[in-house]
């Protein structure tokens, strides 16, 4: 999969719109920068951000029950559920912040059943067990990119021109560890972190867990992407690596939140490396591991606030300042128009 | 004037409603501990930032016409102009952040005649040149205090619960210099920065003048932050700090932009030095002083994003992070009433 990066031919007129507004050149920093990704990604002086969206996946992972979370494999479907009610920080932030929320099963170890609000698009009960065996196969982890490029297919059809990734499941910072140490070189031990909250002795079981994975699964270096996905990937990262390659080629805006979500950018820019030109890095994670992968994508994240919830909390916290990127580009006036002396 | 600082007995209430919530615990970094000083200034588990208010005061400065500014002088009014009309940066920031917008004449070289929308609290048509005199008197310093804590207090009595301060004033980094160099005992050089755009002949200039304005006032090292006021300050920063000094007095919570807007809070801490308590430290500003406010003040701003306008936009743009730590500790769940397994 190839995009064309955004032509520059619009940079220039694009500068003097955003040299042109009531305040110094450059005083409004890293909004100015935002301004003018923005404003390039659409080929417009007037982009729109309309009908944001936030895209939380959902997935349960077959290693879960080894020791490498601080909390029980039901918390998945339990916190899928506290979503579906409205409960969570994500719910919160996204209602504040003007986010559309959308929860997405893509593979839960639960029976939901039909329900209104619920996105089913579930692989499989959870993953394969990686200390084992891949994670899934070839087959679920293309059905799993083929679900994710279809819902944000669906969105961007509906007019929607910027989505957050977040995402929920237990386990999964153990995937996305495996997932950046295979993808980017980082050693092993750089890439894990407490997760939900291990403690000590916890982190050091978890350490020892996954050199276990790595070795069982005995990748060669530079192993391709989506080999290496299926062999640790959760349903929830592979879907949201494909609906982010889809999410690129449409056009639209990418926020990118935390450790978990840019395990999945990894794999979607080994598959497509310019889809870098379509994210916004929304946060510095507390977990280790988002150094390495911040490090491997020359990513600067907006807000550095000691997160590390996932859920899409930190795309969700940082969408005003990229809402406000693109208001100041189309909504403040002039120094013409204002009469305001230069 | 003395605060108590708010008692601390709520704290650990506090602490057990945020650690139940269906998150990590910690997991909000940032956010957690706002929530902590929120809950505690307003002495409740479910604090309210009801009518938040954002008021930018405007004022000019006699020494502006000497070379101190990228820009001349008749900018402050075409700006207030533009502010009153809905174009500036910090209106559009305000309106799509949820922030009623409140612009203060707080001594503008200039008659704006009757305006419905503007707040006439003028005390003269710009200050004196602190290259030759006083910037203000004793007694129009006074005047200006008491009208910034009036406007607040109006606003208490309307139920505002939150603040933010902006500023506008051709040659106010210069002033903000010169009183961080006076309150701080931060040599002038590291005080002076380039404002809203002098080049490098601009920046040597400004800061010989401000040198020699220095030298014209001969305070004494640790003088009364009060006649530093009166010798540096502008009205917009006077009527801010008294702004600030009733906003804490009355319980609301501070939000302080950069550079300038940190110059009167150094004047409002050297009278009451609880206000920090009631203080959120928006931004990091580019203008090199910031950096000497925050040390003083022991502050780490929420964002950093190389921002230098002023208008109080650093608040504008971090008030929708303050208002996700009310929101979280207000409205999630908490483990028990989820269901979720802890």
């Amino acid at each position: 999969m190839h995009f064309s990066i955004p032509p520059t031919a619009v940079v220039p007129e694009l500068q003097a719109r955003i040299d042109g507004k009531t305040k110094p050149p450059g005083s409004l920093g890293r909004l100015e920068r935002l301004a003018l990704q923005i404003g390039q990604i659409q080929q417009s002086l007037t982009p729109s951000l309309d009908h944001p969206h936030l895209l939380v996946f959902a997935g349960d992972h077959g290693a879960a029950g080894a020791g490498i979370s601080a909390f029980p494999q039901e918390v998945t479907w339990q916190m899928v559920e506290n979503f579906l009610a409205g409960g969570a920080a994500i719910n919160v932030f996204a209602r504040h912040n003007g986010l559309q929320l959308q929860v997405i099963d893509a593979g839960v170890a639960h029976d939901f059943g039909p329900r209104d609000t619920l996105v089913d698009a579930k692989i499989a009960f959870g993953t394969g067990n990686y200390l084992e065996q891949p994670a899934m196969s070839a087959s679920q982890r293309d059905t799993a990119l083929a679900r994710g490029a279809a819902i944000v297919g669906a969105l961007a059809d509906r007019g929607c021109r910027v989505v957050g990734f977040g995402e929920m499941g237990i386990g999964n910072t153990a995937a996305a560890s495996l997932l950046t140490h295979s993808l980017t070189g980082t050693p092993l031990a750089d890439c894990v972190g407490r997760g939900t909250g291990l403690d000590d002795s916890g982190l050091a079981r978890k350490q020892a867990l996954l050199a276990q994975a790595v070795k069982r699964a005995a990748l060669s270096p530079g192993a391709d992407a989506l080999c290496v996905l299926a062999e640790f990937g959760g349903f929830e990262i592979a879907m949201m690596s494909g609906a982010m390659l889809a999410a690129a080629e449409r056009g639209l805006l990418l926020l990118i939140d935390g450790f978990i979500v840019t395990s999945a950018l990894l794999v979607a820019t080994a598959i497509a490396p310019n889809i870098r030109d379509y994210c916004v890095y929304c946060h510095r994670s507390a977990e280790p591991g988002h150094l390495a992968q911040l490090r491997a994508l020359n990513a600067e994240p907006l807000l550095d606030l000691g997160l590390r919830l996932g859920e899409g909390t930190g795309a969700a916290l940082a969408w005003p300042l990229v809402r406000a990127a693109a208001a100041f580009l189309n909504e403040m006036a002039s120094f013409e128009a204002a009469g305001v002396s230069q």
